[in-house]
C-alpha cells in the first residue's frame, strides 16, 4: 500500500565530526559517520634474520556509526558497528559481535550524566581514547593485554572543578563478560575511575586523542585511576578473550598520566590484574588462564608544524609467577612517524618495533624480532 | 580516476518515520531509521527465594532499516538489518542472520500489493507488531513459543470494505524454512490471513501497535484468523528453531482479538499448532521435536493523560500429549508500566512477571521464579 | 555532556549513482547506495524428470556502499557491506565476511591511480562487473569457478592512449588469502592486467556492464588478458573456497572479448587455472583440491527499443586429468529475458538452464537437468 510521503523543510546540517542531520523541529539529530585503517605490516623471522615470516595485509577496523540526539539534546544516543574480522572478536568468542556501542545516555545537567548501555568501560586512558585517535598504527601491548574494554551496564559521569582543580569522575556496573553477551550470572563488574586535571581542561577535548594536534599553547596536564572488581568473570580477560572453564574474581588496577604542550605529548600507563588461582582445567585437561601480571607504557611525541609526528614508546607486560611458564615477559621498542592530513580523520602511519620475548620461568627458548607496520586511516 | 560528481537541487525531508529524503526528480526515496533496545533483566532463584539467579544486560535489539520506492511511488522496497545476537538467530542456527526484512513490494491499486523476498508471515497480530511498538519489554511467551516469524517468498495484500465492513486478507508462499536459508526442498508453506475490522479503521494504523496511543475516539475492533500450512518443515518452530533431525509437516492456527477505546487496549490470541510425530531422533539417540500443542495471551492497558501506560498480561503455552516429558506448561502473570516520551520511538518500560512451569507428564519437579525487567528503547 | 552542534550551510547533492552528499566546505562527499536481489529458482530432478528438486528462494546478496572523497577529490574511499549469508562466504570460511570492499585510492594524475585495501583483484571482465550490472540473473559456472575475486593489497591502475589505441594497464600485490583473512605467510599474489580498446572508449564506461543499454552508435570492443600467480595459495580457489590442508601455488591464465553495437553484445571469456599436485589430504584421509582445470564462457545479446533484453549463454567448466574423478565437466546452456525498468538499478530478470554434467573419469554416472530463474533487482 503506497503511501504519499509528508513533505517538510530541509533539516539543519553539520559536518565536524562526521554528516550531522537535524530535523527542522529539532525532534532528532542524526549523525553518520564511518572510518577504516588498511594495514600492512611484516613480522621478521627473529632478531637476526630479517626474512618475512608473517604478513598482516588487512582492513583492520571498518565501523560505521550513528550518534545524536531523540527528542531533547539532554537525551543522546551512539550507535558503533565493526565489520571486521578482528573488531567482531569473532575468533574468541565464536560469534559475531557486530554491535561495539549501544548508549542511551541522559544529561541531568552540564556536569552529571548517566547512561544505559554497551560502550567502553572508565579504564585505561589509551583504550577509552578512540582507535581512530592513535599517533601508532595500534594501540600498545600492555593495553591489549590488560584492559578492561566494552561492557553492558549503567554508567556514571561527573566533571566539575574544585577552587580550579577540574576533576572528572567515572562509575560503571556492568555485567562483566563483555560485548554481546546473553546472560550472565549475579556475579557484575564494578568500575571507578578519577580524573585530575591540576592546569585546566584540554583544548578541543586533547585528553583523549593522542599527540598534541592543539599544540597546547599552555601545558596541560591530566592524572587518572581506575580501579575494576570483576565478579565471576567467565573469560581470561574478564569483558575480553576466551570462555574460563570456571568462573574467577579478577581486579585490575590502572594509573595514567598525560601531559601535553606545545606539539610535544608525553603519556605514561601502569595496569596491574591479579585474580586468586588463575588457571582453569577442563577435564581433558585443557588449561585456560586469567592473565594476571603488569605491564607500563611509556609514549612521547612532537609534531612538526607540517604535521609530521615522530613518536617513541616504549612497551612491557610481566606475567605473575602464576603462569610465568605459559606467558612471557614481553618488551616492545618502537619508533613511529604519523603524517596527519586530516587531522585524526585521515593519515599516514609507519612504526618500526622491536621485540623482545623473555621466558622468567621454565626452559623455553627465548626469542626477538622486527615488526614494521605500515597503516592508512580514513573516515570522517 | 577521481570524478567530478554532477551537483543537483536539493532532495524533500520527511521526518515522520525516520529520515526521509526523496530525489528531486522522485526517482527513488530513501528513508533511513534505526532503535535499540538496551534491557536490564533480573530472574529469581524460585518463587521464595528473591536472590538472583541470572541477569540479562544486553542490547536485546539494535536495528536499522531502510525504505522508501524507487522509479514510481507503487515500487517500494524495506530492508531491515539485525546486529544484536539475538537477533542474528546465531545461537540457534549456527550462522549470523543478519538480514530480517528484505522486500520488494509493487502496489497493483490501492486496494491490492504483491511483494518478492523476506519479511514476517501473516501471522499472529503481537508478532506483526513491530518489536519497537510493543507495551511491554517484550512478547508473550505464546507468540515466542508459536510464531511463524519470517521467511522469503511471495505475499499478497489485499484490503477493501464491504457494505462498510473493512477487511484485509494477506497470502504467502515462501520457502518454509525461515530467514537466509540457502536451499529448500520442495516443501514449501502456504499462510492465509483474514482480518475484520466492523466499526471502521483504526487511527494511524493503531491496529498494528500496541496500546490505545491514539486514544480512539470510537469503539474499534478487530478479529483477525490465520492459518498456515508448513510442509516438509526442517526446523523445530518451522521457520524457527534448531534443526530438526528428520523434516516434518506443520500447521498452525491462530486467531486475535482486538479492542481499542479512550486509552483503553484489550487484546487476546490463540495459537496452536500441530504436527504428526513430532519427535525426530538422530543416531546418537538426540531428540528434537516441534513444540505442538496451544496457547493463549490476554493483555489490557490503560494509557494515562500523562502518557503513562499500565499493562496487565496473562500468558499461557501447553504442550501436546506427545511432548509432555520434554516441555512444560508455562503460565505468566505480568504487569508493567510504560512511559511514553516520544510515542513507541522513545520509551521507559518495565514489568514484573510471576511464572509458573508445572509438568504435566512425569516426575520432574515443577518450579517457579519472579521475573523483573527494565528497558529503554530509542529510535527514530 | 550534551553538546551544542554548530549548524553549517546546506551540502551539495548528486543522485546519478545513489545518493550523494558533498560537505559544502567540499572536506569530504559521502555517497549512500544499496541493493538486493530477491530470487525464486527451481531444480528439477533430471533431464526428463521435471519434478522439482529443489528450491532457492533467498535474498541472494543485499549490499550497502558508502562511497565518495574525502579532504581532496583525489583521495576516494570505497566500502561496501555484504548481508545476505552466500555473499558472507560464511559457509566456506565459517565466519561472516561483511567487508566486501575496503579500499582508499589516491589519483595521482589522470592517467593513474594506486590503492590500497580489499577489493576485487583485475581478473576476468564478468567478475569485475558488478553483479548489479549483469544481464542474467548470475554469473556463470566459469566465472564462480575459476574467478580470484577479492583480495587484500596494493593495486595499480593506468589507463592511457596510444596513437588512438586506448588501453588499461592494472596490476595487484595482494595476500593471495581472499578476504577478511588475519594474517598470512610471505607468499603474496601477483596479478596484472592488460585491456585493449581499440575503436575507443564505450559510452558511460559500458565495458563494465553487461547489455548495450547505452545502444552504441558505432562498434566499440575490448580485449582483456590477466595473469596471476598466487604462492602458497591456501584455499581450493586461492581467494575463495574452503581452506587446503597444505598450501599450493597457483596461476591464473584469462582472456576475454567484448563487442557491443546498437543494442547488440558479445562476449567471451577463457579462464585457466593450473597447479601442481592439486590435491591435499588431512590424517584422516580427507581430500581437499585446488580446482584445476579451463573454462569458456559466451554470451550474446539484443536489447529491443523497450528495454527488453533476450540474451543467450553457453559455459564450459573443464577439469584437468588429475581431479578428473573428482569434478565433472558441466555444460551449460541458457536463455534469458530482462527487463530493465531503470535501467541496471531495477529489472526483471529470468533465465532457464539446461545443464549436463559428465565425468571424463572413473564410473559415476552422468547427470543432467534443467534450471529455472527469476529475480527481481532493486537499488540505488
Amino acid at each position: 500500500q503506497a503511501q504519499q510521503p509528508v513533505i517538510s523543510p530541509s533539516p539543519y546540517f553539520t559536518y565536524g565530526k562526521g554528516l550531522g542531520i537535524i530535523s527542522p523541529d529539532s525532534l532528532f539529530m542524526l549523525n553518520i559517520r564511518f572510518r577504516m585503517q588498511n594495514r600492512l605490516a611484516f613480522v621478521s623471522e627473529s632478531e637476526s634474520n630479517l626474512d618475512i615470516k608473517s604478513v598482516e595485509a588487512r582492513t583492520r577496523r571498518l565501523r560505521l556509526r550513528f550518534d545524536g540526539f531523540i527528542y531533547t539534546t539532554r537525551l543522546t544516543y551512539l550507535i558503533q558497528l565493526a565489520f571486521s574480522r578482528a573488531d567482531m572478536d569473532y575468533d574468541d568468542t565464536g560469534f559475531p559481535n557486530v554491535i561495539r556501542d549501544a548508549m542511551i545516555q541522559y544529561s541531568v545537567n552540564e556536569h552529571f550524566s548517566i547512561g544505559l548501555g554497551q560502550t567502553k568501560l572508565p579504564g585505561n586512558r589509551q583504550r577509552v581514547n578512540s582507535s581512530g585517535d592513535l599517533q601508532l598504527p595500534d594501540r600498545s601491548i600492555v593495553n591489549s593485554t590488560f584492559n578492561i574494554d566494552r561492557d553492558f551496564g549503567v554508567q556514571f559521569y561527573y566533571n566539575n572543578a574544585l577552587q580550579g582543580l577540574n576533576y572528572v569522575l567515572r562509575a560503571a556496573i556492568s555485567s562483566g563478560d563483555g560485548r554481546n553477551i546473553t546472560s550472565s550470572d549475579r556475579g557484575l563488574a564494578y568500575t571507578g575511575r578519577l580524573e585530575l586535571l591540576p592546569f585546566g581542561k584540554f583544548t578541543n577535548g586533547g585528553d583523549y586523542f593522542e599527540g598534541d594536534l592543539a599544540r597546547e599553547p599552555k601545558p596541560k596536564v591530566s592524572f587518572g585511576i581506575t580501579y575494576s572488581n570483576n565478579q565471576n568473570a567467565i573469560r581470561t580477560g574478564g569483558q575480553l578473550g576466551k570462555f574460563l572453564y570456571a568462573s574467577r574474581d579478577i581486579q585490575t588496577n590502572m594509573a595514567d598520566f598525560l601531559l601535553k604542550y606545545n606539539g610535544w605529548s608525553f603519556a605514561a600507563e601502569y595496569l596491574r590484574r591479579t585474580a586468586a588461582n588463575p588457571i582453569t582445567t577442563n577435564e581433558d585437561g585443557d588449561q585456560r588462564f586469567v592473565y594476571v601480571g603488569h605491564g607500563q607504557n611509556f609514549q612521547g611525541s612532537y609534531l612538526f608544524k607540517n604535521n609530521f609526528e615522530v613518536v617513541g614508546r616504549y612497551s612491557q607486560v610481566r606475567p605473575d609467577n602464576d603462569i610465568q611458564t605459559l606467558e612471557e615477559k614481553i618488551q616492545q621498542y618502537t619508533v613511529g612517524v604519523t603524517k596527519y592530513i586530516r587531522g585524526h580523520r585521515l593519515k599516514l602511519q609507519s612504526d618500526l618495533t622491536y621485540e623482545e620475548n623473555t621466558w622468567l620461568a621454565g626452559s623455553a627458548a627465548n626469542h626477538n624480532n622486527w615488526q614494521l607496520r605500515f597503516q592508512i586511516e580514513a573516515g570522517i
